[in-house]
């Protein structure tokens, strides 16, 4: 990486879309025609096709001051098809569209692309379109994902049954401490003017917060446990929504567990001492990432959850009549009403 | 709709969605799974898929000062589905993604969708997506459009040949203008507190830039007049761009004239009261959605362009070899080098 500063305006629109279409290699062989065209044309392998929208806007999803563009481009793609993993779909091919504000350098789009391009090899992915254009404002992330299955194979929220097992995968809250730790951190900077932020004891927290990984493993391992869930969702700002999306689309109530909500020890550590409850993070602190499934009984009985077949997976509650409301059971014994937050219950910033 | 304004934070992030999604009919009976889910879940029924990405932003791609939200929706939809089109495919399915500010009300959102949703009953789409955000800068809109077309027979800008007809369509500077002609209009106001902009005799022009059509019958015209053309592009953000990028990709140079370049006479006109020339709107005024494609002769001899087979298709130079360069002869019978230009050629503020 050169440490010259090379102002966008010298290489041109078209000279960046140049530029950065040598960093992605093809993987795919149905991918027909990427970077070089306005459009991306892609052979459809399969019956279904998956598709997903997203949008990380400077401010609200991220803040320059204390993400590292390498990071950002990795998180975007992360971000963008974990979507496809939840509707139960191998993401393969992945757009992008750039708005560049004043301050990116060539050197900057190079950092964040390549956080793309290392995203895009991990997740076996091609970059398919890549649209730069002028923001007035602030750096602006659009990706849509895409992937094929066998037609009906794909997963919705909308499928939950009655005494289903609803599961959850990895931690939850984890992102959401870090985002905490990070702004505590640029706060004292900002105060102090000192500029070696103490993150010591919490480096999972940071990395779930600027580096999550999207939760592509657990397909295959309800492919090799033969399982297929009756509906799932990422849980992306929180676990409540999310729970309570699946339950209205599936027409359903939900039971669920405080003590089998999986919190990380180093969540509730730093939980405890910022003076926050865990559990708050973990129902609605938002970008996990992870999955929330719900399969039945039966093939609950067919593997071990928690053991060999399906790692990494938690039970923590069952799907009831729509009747029953939704509610979760504290560890001091009370049935409380789930809840999610409003508008802006996925941003940072409220 | 109500005169009442209705903040956001009232219905939240999942109200708005369900509120949404009331306006949106399914059209279309491959598409299996819609905007209650947050990935869209469509049957392939061809063998190609075609998809592209597309960025708005507040400030860079429009100014809601003048841009009523109900077009803006409308050229939201019409900007994404045009770079489908000119992969030579039937656009289908949209996704979209909203970065919504402060000073959004409900009510603004539903005229902005209003507009979609007029866009995506002319244009026979469903909107399979939809996602909101909050926005601390401004409004941004994210858009992906995809279609499907038989295996090998997208459209792209790389099939040139050597003495190809190029042709466009429509007329080109059109939107440019337009917005010229918004801008200073707007000017007018800011100085003179004035509230009655003078658009006499340039409805064209605003029409262009307020509520641009997208060229899908050019396609059904192809097919009735069983041409495939040799390479396909939008014209986005001029016909230089455009057109060199074709050459370039199709590794040919081209001729073209100026006096074959459609140019409507009300933007003629605008630009002559504006001391501008128009024909540096038609080559890289932007916005105009028209397309650029190129037959070859034995095509061209088959069909009478610009007689009853192709309406406004205009033929306006050749393709030559790469050796060539690439050159535009003015109706003062010089010879000059097409240019596009650079960083921030698609943009109005530059």
């Amino acid at each position: 990486m050169s440490k010259n500063i090379t102002p966008l305006s010298e290489v041109g629109l078209f000279g960046l879309i140049e530029h950065i279409e040598k960093s992605f290699p093809t993987r795919h062989e149905n991918t027909l025609c990427g970077i070089k065209n306005d459009t991306a044309a892609v052979r459809c392998i399969d019956k279904e096709m998956v598709s997903s929208q997203n949008l990380m806007l400077e401010g609200i999803h991220f803040d320059l001051t204390y993400y590292p563009l390498r990071h950002l481009g990795y998180k975007a793609v992360v971000a963008s098809i974990s979507d496809i993993i939840a509707a139960g779909c191998h993401p393969s091919h992945i757009n992008m569209a750039l708005g560049l504000s004043g301050k990116m350098s060539l050197q900057a789009v190079e950092l964040l692309m390549e956080g793309v391009a290392m995203a895009c090899k991990k997740y076996d992915l091609d970059l398919t379109g890549f649209r730069p254009s002028s923001s007035l404002t602030g750096l602006s992330i659009a990706t849509s994902a895409y992937g094929f299955v066998p037609e009906k194979l794909s997963l919705s929220r909308m499928g939950a049954k009655e005494n289903d097992l609803i599961c959850v995968t990895g931690d939850l809250g984890a992102a959401f401490l870090g985002l905490q730790l990070l702004e505590r951190e640029k706060k004292v900077m900002t105060e102090t003017g000192q500029d070696n932020p103490d993150f010591s004891g919490y480096d999972y927290l940071l990395e779930r917060q600027l580096k999550p990984e999207a939760r592509i493993e657990l397909l295959t391992q309800l492919e090799e446990a033969q399982i297929v869930p009756t509906s799932m969702s990422l849980i992306r700002e929180g676990l409540a929504p999310a729970l309570l999306r699946l339950c209205k689309a599936s027409e359903k109530g939900c039971n669920i567990y405080e003590n089998k909500i999986p919190i990380d020890h180093s969540t509730s550590a730093l939980a405890e001492e910022m003076e926050m409850n865990p559990l708050v993070a973990a129902l609605n602190g938002g970008e996990d990432y992870e999955l929330l499934f719900t399969i039945s009984l039966e093939d609950y009985q067919k593997t071990e959850l928690n053991g060999k077949n399906l790692k990494d997976v938690f039970v923590i509650g069952h799907i009831t009549p729509e009747t029953k409301g939704y509610t979760l059971e504290t560890n001091a014994g009370e049935e409380i009403e789930l809840k999610a937050r409003g508008w802006g219950n996925d941003e940072h910033k409220e």
